[in-house]
């Protein structure tokens, strides 16, 4: 393929465009002053940062916290103390009622092939209702997606127990790609599976990983599909096969689940927000948060607790650095990001109340792993102005920047349209363990976690700096 | 800082000429193809390879295999077997004699503060003499460098047994570059200590851990600095903080040792070739190796496990995708990379003696982590080729591209003026494993070693329809 030379002028002076202010800035030589300060921030991260022993402390002291339950209340407890220590000036705590969903006892789910009995691997996933103590008995009904179902149609599901088999995609090459993909299946499957008269719903867990623990997850009861509230529990990777090699072998196999899982009254929890106070004392703000609760199995290390450590590094950082901001900075444990979104809520109403003015909003939700890089809001230009820090941040590792937005606690400041970042760590490992009881302390790598940290402070660093 | 009119056109002058070949070619067509091919070769990776159960079966069936060891003798058996079987067309053993050293029974280290006496954990480094039967006993000069030892002097060392207490420096990002610079006190620490007429030498592991598991890795007597071998072992970190502890309170602290280790005779083995013949029939070879061979305290996954079977793992992706190389293809799984080089040097011995004309070869010894790019020669103006590869592969996280070499068993074939290239992994969790029992399968992330594999196979594809 060759251009004829007018297309070729036209490229020419489209290159000289677009690549010419970039060059005659005055960028070149804060680009060094800004590579001299990075190099100070990631050496203060990586000799001195107490985010791993935060990490510990969080994970093996206070342990899982889902929202309502006494774990949330520790570590909402725990969590002013520790911005306190790490140098917040002010640490405030934003209430917000959260739903109160407690699993009970542990499920037990039979496989009754006709010939065996097995016991399979599952658990309840978050706001379902339970069996009652009875439980429920059923053959089941496996499909791959929610059009199968509609074509097998409430004859043949009346009564039964339907099986989601949807499995995880390993060809993306990003993860968190493949579990949107298949965790709708895990949210609105208990409504469709209950609109063709199913009483029950089993979903194969949403992971990378071929275990036997269960990943559970929140689900929603979509009135819009069915106004009835059906059971729905998610199988172990093993669990799914074993469930789906019986159908294969005897249609008739019949499941017996029972579930203690219930709904309780809705709590008072908080949102624990630490700041440093900018310089100009303004109403402009820049934050960086993580949720602060997790889910029942495990101990929320990676999912969130990485990023609970993660910003509270950055007051840390400040301190230790004696680096002043020109914004008001921000650290912000969101509450019920799991099951609720509650705490994400909150700040927003709490933010738009106070007319405060945010500059950006960074979240991370995604593990404390190497760091990949930044998913950016084009809002504002924000995401214009930061692929100029590509440079800056290439020695670390850091510098894929991607046209996306920030996390699930983020929406809701997204539609008062501030222009949102997500942390990207490399994201191969996240879900062999997440929401699931191998989520724990021994699967953070020291260095992993003062690297993504790093980033983190390194991109809040130079939006402070720059806006 | 602004520029003035004649360095602003001549700098416009410099991007027409960088930027516009590259535009201009038909550059962007074949990309469409080869962007294509490298998703076939990713799915083909990521669902239907057999690296990680090959990787299983080298480390839990045959386990470690130090050169001149029965283990490696039965991994060259396994290695035919499984290049042939991923679909080689031949594969061949290539002679080479090896070094045979052994650790025999367990080293014995105790430190004797004068109040308490305790254990330490350690291993003999790989080539050392062992300490007899009698063991040694002597009080203990801890220095942080070969200056500082000179600085001491042979009045105060003769008799005692130096200390390297030299940290893992962790604020570099890369940490290869970490282990390079502490590496030298393992390597000529005992020759540069015998020198000043010590008895034996101690060294702080060369880990990013602060565990308690030794590291071991291979020594070298340097009969230019002294003629005399004593013996040297790694302490585990937590061992040298015990050590420098004592020390602090009593300078008096004496150390016993015992090992058992030796050097037997030299023992005939093989590197393992296997082949895929090119369809032009001619002379010319892209290869892509690992080490077959591992220390003797774990399993070898990491280190180079990982890297057999990504190579391997090549024949396989020719196989299944029918893909014919124009060149011929040689996986190499080289023999003692750890302990004497004699595999690397063997093949290039061999292929000089053939007339063989290399055009590239690539070296995986870093680990089955998740991929981040690849360390190109400039030499045959390889490198600017490659690096016209960096959208391809983008998608993969596998473009970040170094002008460097390859690894250890490539510099006989560098100093034939063979163009190589090194895979370069994420490196964050490599040298908390390394060298030590820690190495082991469970450290292997199953998608993380199908990328890198996939990118390795990505590079070959690309270099043979290139070249």
């Amino acid at each position: 393929m060759s251009l004829n030379r007018s297309n070729r002028n036209s490229m020419i002076n489209k290159f000289i465009l677009i690549f010419i202010p970039f060059i005659f800035s005055n960028h070149f030589y804060s680009q060094n002053i800004d590579s001299t300060q990075l190099r100070k921030i990631y050496d203060f991260y990586l000799t001195e940062s107490k985010c791993y022993e935060n990490l510990n402390f969080l994970c093996k002291t206070i342990g899982h916290r889902l929202s309502g339950s006494k774990g949330a209340a520790n570590a909402v407890d725990w969590c002013k103390k520790a911005m306190y220590k790490a140098g917040a000036d002010t640490v405030i705590l934003q209430p917000c009622m959260v739903p109160h969903w407690v699993r009970g006892k542990a499920e037990e789910c039979y496989l009754n092939s006709g010939k065996t009995k097995n016991k399979l691997s599952c658990c309840a996933l978050g706001s379902s209702v339970g069996t009652g103590l009875n439980g429920i008995k059923a053959k089941v009904i496996e499909v791959k997606s929610f059009d199968e179902l509609e074509k097998i149609g409430t004859e043949n599901i009346k009564g039964k127990i339907v099986f989601y088999n949807v499995f995880f995609n390993q060809t993306h090459i990003n993860t968190g790609a493949a579990y949107s993909e298949a965790v709708k299946y895990r949210v609105k499957g208990a409504s469709y599976a209950a609109k063709y008269g199913a009483i029950g719903a089993l979903v194969r867990s949403v992971t990378s990983a071929t275990d036997d623990a269960p990943h559970t997850g929140n689900m929603v009861y979509d009135t819009t599909i069915s106004k009835i509230k059906i059971p729905i529990v998610a199988l172990s990777y093993k669990a799914a096969d074993e469930l789906n090699n019986s159908l294969k072998n005897n249609p008739n196999s019949v499941i017996e689940l029972k579930t203690y899982c219930e709904n309780l009254p809705e709590v008072l929890s908080y949102n624990v927000i630490g700041q440093i106070n900018g310089e100009a004392k303004n109403n402009s703000y820049i934050i960086a948060g993580g949720h602060l609760d997790s889910w029942d199995l495990g101990e929320g290390a990676h999912d969130d607790g990485a990023g609970i450590v993660q910003c509270i590094e950055l007051l840390n950082m400040y301190k230790k650095l004696t680096l002043k901001p020109k914004n008001n900075i921000r650290v912000v444990a969101f509450m019920n990001e799991e099951n609720g979104l509650r705490g994400g809520e909150a700040y927003a109403k709490f933010a738009k109340q106070n007319n405060e003015k945010h500059i950006a909003a960074l979240e991370t939700d995604a593990g404390g792993y190497t760091p990949r890089g930044f998913n950016v809001d084009t809002l504002n230009g924000l995401f214009n102005k930061v692929i100029l820090w590509e440079k800056l941040l290439a020695p670390y590792f850091a510098n894929r920047f991607k046209k996306e937005g920030g996390g699930a606690d983020l929406i809701a400041l997204e539609k008062l349209n501030v222009p949102c970042i997500g942390f990207e760590p490399d994201s191969q490992r996240y879900f062999d363990i997440h929401h699931s009881k191998e989520d724990t302390f021994d699967k953070i790598n020291k260095r992993e976690l003062e690297l993504s940290s790093a980033a983190i402070g390194a991109l809040i660093y130079l939006l402070d700096k720059y806006f």
